[in-house]
Parts: C-alpha cells; structure tokens; sequence
C-alpha cells in the first residue's frame, strides 16, 4: 500500500520511493528464481551484491496515498556479468509506473576489497531464472 | 554530504536517494532562475507543481558514506508543456551520476480538481532560463 | 522484512526507518478498529489528519537485512483530543523495537484552514477501540 | 531546507526525516569536536560506530515545505559508554523541534564479530566535547 510516508504534498508516491520498490522487488525476485533469501545471496554466490549501475522510471499514473500497488518483475536480459530487470506497477490492474533497473553482479575486488568488481553471472543462476 | 542514513549495508548511497538529490536540485534551480522559493512556486504561477513523468539515473562512480556531494543541473530543453532537467552529480570534481528528469508543469484540473492536467509553460519562465 | 534500502552501512535498519514503519502501523491500527481506509479517514471524520506530537522509540536489539518484521500495535490511551499508540516489533517472536507515538485528532483551523487545530475524539471512534 | 520529498500530503516534514536530520546532525557534531570526518570515525577509535539505542522527538510546531531549518546539537551527558545528544530544531528562530538520542560507543564483539558490544568511551573523547 502506498503509505503516508511515501507521499508528497501533493498527496502522491514521491518519485524516490519507486526505486525503494523496484530494489525490494529485485531482491524478492531472486529469492523466488534461486530459493536465497536476500540476507544469503551474498554469502551463497561469493558476491557482494547486485548493484545498480542504472535506474529509471516512466510515471503513467499517479499512485495515491493509499492505493494498493501490485508490482511484476522479471529479468529482461542476462549478460555475461551483468542484467536487467523490468518493474510494472499496477493499481487496481491498471499500469502506473514502468522501471527498468540494469544490475551487475559484483564481488570484492581482490587487489582493492574496498571496492567492487563485476564477474561473470554463473550458468546455473541464469538456469534457473529460465525455469522459474 | 551523502550522509549515514543515506547508504546502504555496502556502504554506498542508496539508489532511490539520488532521486531526492534531484528532486531537490530541481527545485532549487527554478528558484535560481525565477526568483521564486520552491514553497511559493505553485501559488506565482497557479500551478499544482511540477510533478515527474520520467526519472533515470546512470551510476559512473559509488558514492560512499561521507563524500562531499556537488550537483550540477540544468534544464537542457523546454516543450510546449514539459522539460527535461539534467543533473550531473560530481565527488572530487569527477562525474559519478548522472540523472535526467522529465517534468510537467501542471495545474489542477478545472473539470476534476482532483487531477492535474498539463499547462502550456509561460514564455516568461523559459525565458528567465535563457539569461540565468 | 527488512529492506536493502532500510538498513545503514553497518547493517542494521537505519532508525528513522522504524518511525515510517510505527506510522504505517497506525494507520492499518486505525482501519483495523473503524473500518475506514487510510486515505477516507480525514472525509470520513472532517479532519487533516492525525499528526504526531511526540515519537520515540527504544531499541532492544539490532534488526538485520532480510528480518522478517511483525508488528504490534494498540492505542494505549485516548484523552480528550490526543492519544497514545504503542508499537511493539518483534524479529523471529523476541522484542526487537518499542516505540510509541503521541497524536493528535486535528481539523483545519476556521480562522486559518492552513493551521490544524485539535477536536475532541468522537466517542464512537473511542468506542470501535474498545470493542476491537 | 524542509524538501519537497521530506513533506507528506498534509504539506508538513514527515516525522522520520527528523530522525535523520538528528543523525546527520550528531555525526557533524562529533566532527566537529574531534576534528574526525564521520567516515573516518570508526577507524580512528577503532570502533564499528555510535548505534542509537533510544530517540525521541517532541513536535512543537509544524515544519513546512521550503521552510529553512537550523539544529543545534550537543551531548548532554557522557556515561561510560552510553551518550546523549539533544537536537532543538528551530525555524526562524523559534523551536519547532526537540529530539534527543542515546547512543552507545560500540566495537565488534571479539567473540562473534557479527554483533557489537559496548565499550568504554575513550576519556580524550569526552574531554574534546567539554574543551568545543
């Protein structure tokens, strides 16, 4: 549900917050294809995590304080080290936002840790997002 | 200053906090070039606002926990009714996000004051961006 | 459950995280006991809202990315024009978070519709808590 | 200056964002009386951070969109490894806020480095505060 917090003073889900949905549904998407829970894919896969490196959104709707949001998700396309996932958010079934997200799959980089380098998406997480 | 409460457990500003960055930048550039504070904006001009119908961000660099955040923008092309606003956003003077918004400028609905409807934009405010 | 973009560089939810999720809570308390939606409740009762006057909260132990979160939530005690709310959150049935929260039931000012101004609680509201 | 993106739809801060005006504002704080960027904090004592395990506001007066806010922090009392810092938030130099926090000085817990374990406050520390 769209809450209080979410809105602006124009009684609309601030733009900000799509992307908060778009990251929870990316994480509830990879639970359902690979059977992690968030807080174990990073220790699973030996990664760091999943990190944006792009984000947008295309606002067809105004969501409202209150409206019930129902969000869809898939990846769209896997590459060698990196993908993209599609967001369409629905309100009582009509489309309201459209977002797109591309995601690299990124561990510790080994000569600097403290910072992130892409690796290749293993086969067997692609396998499994073709099944699921 | 990307703040505590602004990155995520990788340590880096989370995603949908850019989206606030910008919002913010918008504002702050239209009171740059009109003269006019964000809070009077909508009563100068008899508009509702200037609501979002598209977002995207490329991220170039991680921001992380403490770095000190400059933002750069402008709107790089007004329409009949809406305009598109970039922001760089630079830490040590290189480019780590880049953002695009796209806007409405948009006044209640007279038939239905519930919605908003797009507005021609005044040839005053675009040309107030010229000379700024 | 916990969100990536809820929790800070260290792991854990960021605090002014717990007092959207109180908010929330309040709400869905609100709809529980009157059968009102969120967004009909100032209509339905010709008031801006329930704001806060107060928050706090105190935290027992951490809540870590990927918690499942349950809360529970109750009106502790309802005076002439304000009311008290409770919030107890609990990670895997332990105490994790306590907040509360002090509202107030507020309409428009008649002298100045942009202030709010308290009213006494209808008893019928007081009554539907009673009974819930 | 209150942001759009911080106000909800009554045209008022939400109550959260206060929390992380509190957290930023106590991080600049300790910048301020230790000469250490909040970045470099938990290197420098050796510390995995200041976690709150208490915060609270008082809302004394609406807080409106555009509206220019100043805080002013200070540790109100050290204890040997708990502290606390009061906020008062002021637009246009009257009150509109008054929070406080209680914060532990916390390092990882040698046992289980997963979970963090007070330690005494480092005496230099304290007596930066009394000197600032």
């Amino acid at each position: 549900m769209a809450e209080w917090g979410d809105c602006d003073p124009a009684g609309f889900v601030f733009n900000s917050r799509f992307f908060e949905f778009f990251d929870s549904s990316a994480w509830l998407l990879f639970q359902a294809a690979l059977g992690v829970r968030p807080s174990e894919l990073s220790t699973t896969y030996d990664i760091v995590g999943i990190p944006l490196v792009g984000a947008s959104a295309r606002y067809v709707a105004a969501v409202k304080f209150g409206d019930v949001i129902e969000i869809l998700s898939n990846v769209s396309e896997f590459r060698r080290s990196s993908f993209d996932v599609q967001h369409r958010m629905l309100v009582d079934g009509k489309l309201a936002v459209e977002g797109s997200e591309t995601r690299v799959w990124a561990a510790a980089d080994k000569d600097d840790p403290s910072r992130m380098k892409s690796r290749p998406i293993p086969a067997e997480v692609i396998e499994r997002f073709k099944t699921a």
